[in-house]
């Protein structure tokens, strides 16, 4: 099963000054894909914390998207943060800077060819509509912050992570987590599949959602049988007819 | 500086079953409160990855909520994944144990109890119009993943991290990062502040919005008339007229 993590990066995200866009979007995406996203983390515009943070995940995980910090302003520190946490130098790539030169022409400034580097061993990868590659260095994909290029960058590169989908079927229930609590351990023991429970105190409708799901339909549609017999009649409010390809 | 570090645990986030809703509340209250938050993770239903990531967490800031897995369903596994990570057994809370018994009466099934287990050398921690304590292990804080019973819950034991009030101003540019990089780079430098810069390209009012922040309103007003002086009038939208405190 291909794996990913996510790791956002800016202090404007941990301070509320900005609402993140991105994780809350790419998390929608990877589960279209079928790739099981395993973590996702906030971090500080702080070398050792990003640093810390990418050598940790990128050995967890099959991809590790980063978010931010590659601007040409003194608070976009990714590239120099992985280059040091990873023990490689930074260099300036000729490819990004010809496309820096070429977009700012007399308006270049030396900040600007900031956006040209990268850490050494990294290499560019296209795709999509967006004339900018993506950076990838080892395992990691480094993604710009602004949401709609984030968006744009990772959709041009989107097909390579597809990796099957998802199967989902939901029951709603008028009861109490304490009393199906058996039930649940015991499908989930008997059935390959991942079987949730979420509680809700808002809706009027239902008191629980229980979540079945895997790779394919067969065993979900398993699983809510079993789970539908070990169930009273009154507890069941409503149940999805079909297991379905899931998002 | 009181910092914070927030751990949502749940598999739900990660696929996208359940959208966040307590770690994008938590960033304004902790923001309203004057607390320096360090870091956010997603966390899988996962022993191991969310002791690792406590262990790590509450070592690099002062205080670190958690949100879900505190229910009695197979999925619910916080109390144990701390103690384990921690090294001191589970055990059942009296008082924590007659709540739960008061509350289901003769509704009471065995996995109810589940919820009275605390990691051995907690404290119940009481406030607001909630009834049920917090538990408080270390420097965690261990909170429900319900949205409406996690902000109670919060909301109970706030004052405790009062810790003074961020002063924030923005000025909204029509000018380019690459441009005004070096102006930024020298009052960062030169006043106890710090500043951001957040490029749109969505919005046809600004391209770049800069924030100047401090924990009083004097060096923001300093630093925002510092960054004026070296602007063109031509690039500057809009300016926030005074330092406010910032939520």
């Amino acid at each position: 099963m291909r794996t990913a993590a996510i790791v956002l990066i800016g202090n404007e995200l941990l301070s509320g000054k900005v609402a993140d866009e991105n994780a809350i979007w790419l998390i929608g995406r990877l589960r279209a894909l079928g790739v099981q996203l395993r973590r996702v983390t906030f971090v500080a515009d702080d070398a050792q914390a990003i640093g810390d943070e990418l050598i940790r995940v990128t050995t967890q995980v099959d991809d590790v998207f980063t978010s931010g910090g590659v601007g040409p302003t003194h608070d976009d520190i990714t590239i120099e943060s992985v280059a040091a946490a990873f023990g490689v130098p930074v260099v300036r790539d000729a490819e990004l800077e010809a496309l820096v030169r070429g977009h700012f022409g007399e308006r270049l400034r030396a900040d600007h060819l900031r956006m040209a580097d990268v850490p050494a061993g990294s290499e560019l990868v296209h795709g999509g509509e967006i004339r900018w590659p993506v950076v990838h260095f080892r395992n990691l994909w480094i993604l710009p912050g602004v949401p709609q290029i984030f968006r744009a960058k990772f959709d041009g590169i989107a097909d390579r992570f597809r990796a099957g989908a998802f199967f989902l079927r939901s029951i709603y229930l008028d009861a109490d987590e304490g009393e199906i609590a058996p039930l649940l351990r015991r499908v989930q023991a008997e059935h390959c599949v991942e079987i949730g429970s979420y509680p809700r105190i808002d809706r009027a409708e239902y008191r629980i959602r229980v979540t079945v799901e895997a790779r394919a339909a067969g065993p979900v549609d398993d699983a809510v049988a079993a789970l539908l017999d070990g169930l009273a009649v009154a507890h069941v409010v409503r149940i999805d007819p079909a297991a379905g390809s899931a998002e």
